[in-house]
Order: C-alpha cells, then sequence, then structure tokens
C-alpha cells in the first residue's frame, strides 16, 4: 500500500509536469501563420521534453514494479528525482523562447543529466533496500545504458557553446536510447517468474 | 497493476488539461457585462473542448476496460493520444481569443484530428497485443465511427477556410456523434460475459 | 473499477481546481503591508471558495459511496458537475479582483447554483440507475438541503444587485449548511448495514 | 475505501502545489548568466518549499497510514492542512522575488506555521477517531518534534523584522529536523506488529 501511494503520488507530479509545460506555448495575437512562427521552437521543444517526461515515467514505472517495500531513503531518492523533473517545464520554455542558444541549450541538458542522476541514485536506494541478489539488482547489472545517457548529456552540456544543433541532436539520440523501456528489467522478471 | 498505473497516469493528465483550459479565460478587469463580452467566445471554446477532452476520457476509459495486459507499445500509444489531447488548451486558447477566425479554427480541427488518429493507433495496439478474436477486435469491427470522424474532421480543417462557421458546426455534429460512449464495447463485453 | 476511475478522476479535477484558484492570487511587487493590501479580497475569495470546493469534494465522496455501478448518465451527470465547479476559480479571481462588486458577485453565485443543480442531477443520475428503493434514495428523501441551496444561491443572484454583501453573506450562510458532510447518507447506510 | 480516496485526493493536491510552484520561475528573457541571476532567488525559495512540501507528504503518508477509519473531522481536518499548504506557492514566489525581504519572510514563516498547527490538528482528529490507546497515540506521545518546530516557525517570524537571514537559517534548520521520516511512527507499528 505504501508503494500504491509513491506510485500514485509520482503519477500525479509527472502528469502534472508534461501538461503544464503546454502553458509556456503562449497563445499568438495574430491569426496566420506568421503569428504561429515564434511558437514553432517552444513547440519543438515541448515535443522533446514531452517524450523526455514520458521515457521518466516508463522507466520509473518499471523500476517501481520491482519495489516490494518502501523505506525512507527510496522515498527522498524519489522526490529528488521528481525534483530535477519538475525543472523540466522551466529549462524548455527558456530554450524553446530562445531558439536554442547556447546556456539555454546547456541548462536544458545540466538538468537532464541531473534528473538522469537521480533516476540512478533511486535505483540504488531500491537496491540497498532490497539486496544485491534482488530482481533489481540483477537486472540493472553494470547499468550500462543509463551511464551512457549522462555522458550524452555531459557531452551535450560542453558542445551547446560550441555548437548547438550538436547538442541538440544527442537530446534526440538519448531520446531515441530510452525510447523503448527497459527490456533487461522485463526479461530478468520473466525468468525470476519461470 | 501495470494497467491500474497507466490509467492513474491517463486520468492525471486529462484532469490537468481539462482543468488549465479554464486559464486561458482570463478575468476581465471591467466589472459589467461589456467587459465579459470578450471572454465569450473563449467560454464557448472552453465548453466545446471540455466535451471533447470528456468524450475521450470517456472512451479512454472504455477502450482501457477491455485491456488485460499492458506492453510498450500500448504505453507509447497511450502517451501519443495523450500528446494531442495536450495541445487542446493552447488551441483553445487561439480560436476562443480571434473569435473563431479561419486558421485558428483549422488548427483547432488538426488537433482534434491527431488525436482521433492517435486514439485509432491505440486500438490497433491493444488489438494487436490481445488478438484479432479479442473482445475489443469484435467490437470495434470496421470502427466506422472512429473512421468517419477523422474525414469530418478533415472536412471541418478545409472548410475553416471557406466557412468557417460550417467547420464549427462539424466540431458539434462529431462531439454529438461520440456523446454516448461506445455501445459496441459494452454490447460486446456482454455478450462475451453470457 | 470502474466507479474507482470515475473517482480518481474527479479526485484529479477537483485537486487541480482547488490548487490553481491560488494562480488567481498574484504575487504582489512591493514588501510591506501596502502591497499585500489588493491581494486581501482575493484570498477572502479563495478561502469561500475553498470551502466550497471542499464541501463538494465531501459531499461527491459520500454520494459515490453508495454507487455500485456506472453507466453513460451518471458519468456524463459527473462531468457536468467537474464543468460548473472547474469555472469557480474564473469568478473568484473576478470577484477577488473588483473588491465583490455586483456583477462578478452575483456571477459568482450563478456558478455556484449550477454546480448545486449539476449535483442533483448527479444524485438523480443515481438514483434512476440504482432503483427508486436503493440505499440512496432513501438517504435523500425530499433532499430539502440541496434545493434550499438552491433558492439561497437564487436570492444571493438577485442581491448582489441591491446589497452585494447580503449576497455575500448568503454565500457564508450555505457554505455553514454545508460543512458537515451529508448525515443522511451516513446514518441511511449503516442502518442499511444492520 | 474512504481512506484510499482521502489519500488520493491529498496526493493530487500536493502534487499539484509542488509543481505550480516551478511557475513562480518565470522564464527570462536574455540568454546569458545575467538574465538567470534574478532568477536565482526564486529557485532557491523553490528548492526550499519543494523539501517542505516533500516532508508533509512524507509526514502525511505516515500518519494517514494508521488511520483505518475516516470520519468528517478527519476530512475537514485534511482539507484545513491542504488549504495552508496550498499558499506556500505564493509566499515561495513572494520571498522569492524580493530577496527575501522581511516581511515576505515573516509571511513564508507564517504559512509554514499554519501548516504545522493543520498537521496538530489532523493528528488530534486521528487520535480523538482511534482512541487514546491508539497505535497513533502511542507513537506521538508527547509530540516534541511537532511542537519545537512549531516554536522555531514563530521564532523565525519575529527573526525575520531583526534579521531575516537568521529566519532562513530557522527554515533551513526546521526542513533538517523533519527530513526524517517520523521514526516513532514507524517503530510502534512494528511494536504492535509483533
Amino acid at each position: 500500500m505504501q508503494k500504491n501511494r509513491l506510485e500514485a503520488f509520482s503519477d500525479g507530479v509527472i502528469a502534472v509536469i508534461i501538461t503544464i509545460m503546454v502553458l509556456e506555448m503562449k497563445v499568438p495575437q495574430g491569426t496566420d501563420f506568421a503569428a504561429l512562427k515564434p511558437v514553432l521552437p517552444v513547440f519543438l521543444c515541448y515535443v522533446l521534453s514531452f517524450v523526455f517526461v514520458g521515457i521518466y515515467w516508463n522507466n520509473h514505472h518499471h523500476l517501481l514494479h520491482t519495489v516490494t517495500h518502501v523505506n525512507g531513503p527510496i522515498m527522498w531518492a524519489n522526490l529528488h528525482l521528481l525534483f530535477w523533473q519538475s525543472l523540466i517545464p522551466f529549462v524548455t520554455g527558456w530554450m524553446g523562447l530562445n531558439h536554442f542558444e547556447a546556456l539555454p541549450t546547456a541548462l536544458y541538458g545540466f538538468v537532464l543529466f541531473m534528473a538522469g542522476l537521480a533516476f540512478l541514485f533511486l535505483q540504488w536506494a531500491i537496491v540497498a533496500n532490497q539486496g544485491r541478489n534482488s530482481v533489481l539488482a540483477g537486472a540493472i547489472g553494470r547499468n550500462r545504458k543509463g551511464k551512457i545517457s549522462l555522458l550524452f548529456y555531459a557531452l551535450a552540456i560542453g558542445l551547446a557553446f560550441v555548437n548547438r544543433w550538436l547538442a541538440d541532436a544527442i537530446y534526440l539520440l538519448v531520446a531515441a536510447i530510452w525510447f523503448i523501456p527497459d527490456r533487461r528489467i522485463e526479461r530478468a522478471l520473466s525468468n525470476h517468474g519461470e
């Protein structure tokens, strides 16, 4: 039951995050295509962030699936993850309104980096609670995908000041990597069930 | 349990969408009927969009009712549906603030069209997962109502540039068609139960 | 399960409504008591509306408690109730920003009147579904409290144009009447259980 | 089931509160570090408030865990707690936009004080309902931590007008005290289970 409430609260926060992002797309004054034009970069950022938040929700869903008991560290690691995700609307708006300028693009990557790190912390908190031999610990293994994402984000933060389009390309690449929910967990769970 | 969380998350997102739309109705400065007048078209758009989002929630409820297992494609098809629904507040505000001008009216139809298409994709993802002989596959059959709605939306997008009131009339018509939750599914479910 | 999702969705919508109302209290520029002064009437309206939405949530909770099966009319009656409640932030902001002027005060009463009517419709939809001899039908009886509230709201709408403080006093009175959750339903349920 | 809905509603409200606070961080116009600078104090306030709301959610979670039956006073005590928490975004924005000036800092403490008091009231309502010998009553005992927090808040409100940084330091201190979820309840529950 404890776990249900943690999931319900996380779902609520993520649902609000993913939806208030759309408020950064301000309704334009005019009624022609020219009036829509300045909204376009904000819209593209919104699409990217929607995919990222969707990925986090999907992975969160899979991660919590393996949890049987929630303790204090898991709760705080989860809140910490939600904190960094809650900053996504702000950096999305800043990057979109400024046509992917260097600093907004770098800050966007920084928030994603911190959210990725927070996801790792949450995994560690769960493994610490359930033991190294738990389903999750086996499934995550050396956790290549999570660590590679962090490397890519760090790379994109630096590249934002050199060529911001390269940074944006990396964000798209990471989104593509994570698009498919974590098969390792699904596989380990079904192995475990046999 | 997986399915419960998908429903809970969708409910959260749809609840936020349906409620933040009301924020597009800006509190007017004056205190007489004249001050309320510019709010009226936004209010009418809000009513229309509230009905559409309500219809989607109702149908989503019925559709998920038939699902027993959630997989990756269903999750992403569901997020894709939520994405297009999340754009409804933006197009509602744009259409309302511009007194149903041609382009905002057409864009409103486009978002509804894409949401309708996304609903179809979600149906396909569920049928693909549960097999052609499942309750849902039988219930949907040739899925006339969904396809007719898409045709009507496409028609309205074109008509918006000819006579925008005709386009709005079509939106009302589609809302009326979908007002009653999908009896086909209810019927098939009770047949199945016998 | 159907009922659970109706409750979850309603909870989500009401949670968003009750919380976004606070956004009508704009953060003032100055840092002294004078800067806070214009926020005060909006705050008072917020308190009143918070109590009303809280009452609706409480009564909704009690009403749905008696429901065993959800059908189409109940779903739409519920959405209709949520629609009128969703307008409360708008009228709260308008009344608060205009220091309880006549028309905003009357419109506030009108939205409460319509929400009260919508609650009655929802009761009827539930009784129609569950039969005249159901727990709810017996509990509601002639439904004096609901009808008296509607009378009071209608009175307040008229009085707003004569003396708006009388109208506000009536809103306080109705809030006081409903403050205690509906004992009739609780009593009937425990009688039923014996 | 009644309790589940109280939890779900509270989770929804708290999820919206914690997320709309981020909207007080307005997207800046420029794209350099100078443009971000005025956002920094709002960001720091946001972090502090996020932690406080997180603490309240954690403690709420633990408190409700001990509840078996929800009655009217518990419902209203819970709504009262949510009311004061709903004001946190407003005072967060005011304090952040004014660089921790005296009155905003004091008002921030006042809202936290009232929320702390409301949490106490909720505890009393639950103990009153479940009896002095219940798990919760034993766990809370003389409730030192809750009362000390209130004292600290009162102190900070006064100190805000003398040295506002001292007031802010006290807020950090209280956050640190409550950071760990209430072990007393966890301990009493596990003793009870033996």
